[in-house]
């Protein structure tokens, strides 16, 4: 009998099979079906409703729960806030509900609720409903966290992973593979030195100010679980278009690049918690940039690669000795429990 | 140092202890504040946006997943289109976010995304977003799911749990405590016989039903986790009024009733989840009452009981043999994972 596979969370290759043949087949509606970081809901005319939402829900089951830079209960808030940020949308509502084991310490769900507290106000969101289930010792491990989020979408905003068009310009609001190398050094207690933390951070602000710069923006999109490489695999397949990245200028810690090596892992599949891909027309690129690089959250910004017709949507990587080489989704599961 | 018990995932005195001094103390704002079963939102002047919706959350993490009449699936589409529906909102779009437990059986994670797809167009919403994580075996017991809804509040409809006031007349739509004992039946193996199986159903059509003859149904709730006496205790204590309860007139099966006898449970403590309560001007109870026997899903309605004036807002129990017992919210956890 088949089974449920840690790679079928993955956020690679197998999970989105999964969602696609399975979920997606069984919900089938235009709003799930782009799989967009959040769905688009038109309002209009129900019950003297009007405009555009986005609408978002994630669970958190990171491992260990409380890490450098962070915990399970900002990674949540952050998260969501970025999920509705990456539709152009203004997050403003969150919903908590976690998921407690029987025995799990007083002073920590406090301290997590004082992060995700922290976390909302950084953000500038409210956390307006709730829920909480306890379960028995061994039935859950420790804490997990839900957070769905609601945000206005502006008019005139229109993106999508659907948009991307032939010689947009992708651009990268920062350094590569920070929250995964932090979250695995943490617990496996690696001891690897260079101050390694996550990099989860509200992305709203500085969307905010890439959209009040260019109306060219086509796509933006935050690459978590399976990293950069994953995320531009499914930007590719959704507009039908190829992408090819230069390595060089993909940026990276030196310190997190010399883990990655040690480890074994290739960075251009390891989560990412504060960063966006930026699909965006070729003559606005250098406003969009200099609008990211005055904002603390986009100040390491680079282009990284452009869109290109391929009909076979690849991710064409150039390595730094100038060979090329294709850039699939993740395959696997390197990082279980990343977030 | 203090734990987290089962007691605190009750639904129960515990539960709103902790959740008014830890998280609502925390994350404070008007809309969360009321505790609500969802929170409205006012959207006016938002990006074009108008109008008011509701947003709610739950996490399922019932026990077993599979049970008479249903299974976590449709408990947690029905759920959350419940915890919209008892704001008057006409229930719209929900998020489906799924954790799974690595070597869980595919054939029932379909069957489970099956029953999320019959609930979902039964009640006439859409999923339009999701998530899904998997843990490794024995992070978490088989599957939990949360759901996460948004729906539009009609204009003129301002139902809330602080809205009863003085001689309200309080409707019950049908009989308690199906559903926790159909699941403490299955879950224990008992072979307790009487065809026990879950009330979980979608109440949107009976609401909309509800308010289309009386502008003066004050508020609508339904008694799930802590029964019907804990939601009445929250509305007790949410109106500052008191409540009094005519135990003969509360419908319940026979042999619910004596499964409850057999098993040492008060029925007016164990969950429902296809049931409402509202709390009705006295005027129109006739009008409501009449509307709601028109439909399936309130078709034993029945006056149980009325709203009066105390300050300590006492919850009492007119018992069959003419005593009064006051009801107070339920303490301890008589049945975990109920829901």
């Amino acid at each position: 009998m088949e089974k449920i596979t840690m790679d079928h969370g993955s956020g690679g290759k197998l999970s989105h099979k999964l969602i696609k043949e399975v979920v997606v087949k069984a919900f089938s509606n235009p709003s799930l079906n782009k799989l967009d970081d959040s769905a688009i809901l038109n309002l209009s005319n129900l019950g003297g409703c009007t405009g555009r939402i986005a609408f978002t829900t994630d669970s958190y089951v990171v491992n260990p729960i409380f890490f450098p830079g962070g915990d399970i209960g900002m990674l949540a808030v952050n998260g969501t806030v970025n999920d509705l940020s990456m539709m152009g949308a203004i997050p403003l509502y969150l919903s908590a509900s976690c998921i407690v084991e029987e025995g799990f310490p007083m002073p920590d769900f406090k301290k997590i609720i004082q992060s995700m507290k922290k976390a909302s106000q950084q953000a500038g969101v409210y956390i307006v409903t709730g829920d909480l289930k306890v379960v028995e010792k061994g039935a859950a491990d420790k804490m997990f966290v839900n957070t769905s989020g609601i945000g206005i979408v502006p008019k005139g905003v229109n993106l999508s992973a659907h948009n991307a068009r032939r010689s947009d310009v992708i651009i990268l609001s920062g350094s590569i593979a920070d929250h995964g190398i932090a979250i695995i050094n943490e617990r496996n207690n690696l001891k690897l030195k260079g101050n390694l933390k996550t990099d989860s951070q509200p992305l709203n602000f500085l969307v905010k100010k890439m959209l009040g710069v260019s109306k060219n923006i086509h796509c933006l999109r935050d690459p978590t679980r399976g990293g950069l490489a994953t995320t531009l695999n499914e930007i590719a397949e959704s507009s039908g278009k190829g992408i090819e990245i230069d390595e060089n200028r993909v940026p990276i810690k030196k310190k997190v690049s010399s883990s990655c090596e040690m480890l074994g892992f290739d960075p251009l599949y390891v989560a990412n918690e504060g960063k966006l891909i930026a699909i965006v027309a070729e003559k606005d690129a250098k406003k969009v940039i200099l609008a990211m690089k005055s904002t603390k959250q986009g100040r390491n910004a680079a282009i990284i690669g452009k869109v290109v017709q391929d009909k076979e949507n690849k991710v064409i990587l150039k390595t730094s000795i100038g060979g090329r080489r294709i850039l699939d989704m993740m395959t696997g599961e390197q990082l279980p429990r990343i977030c």
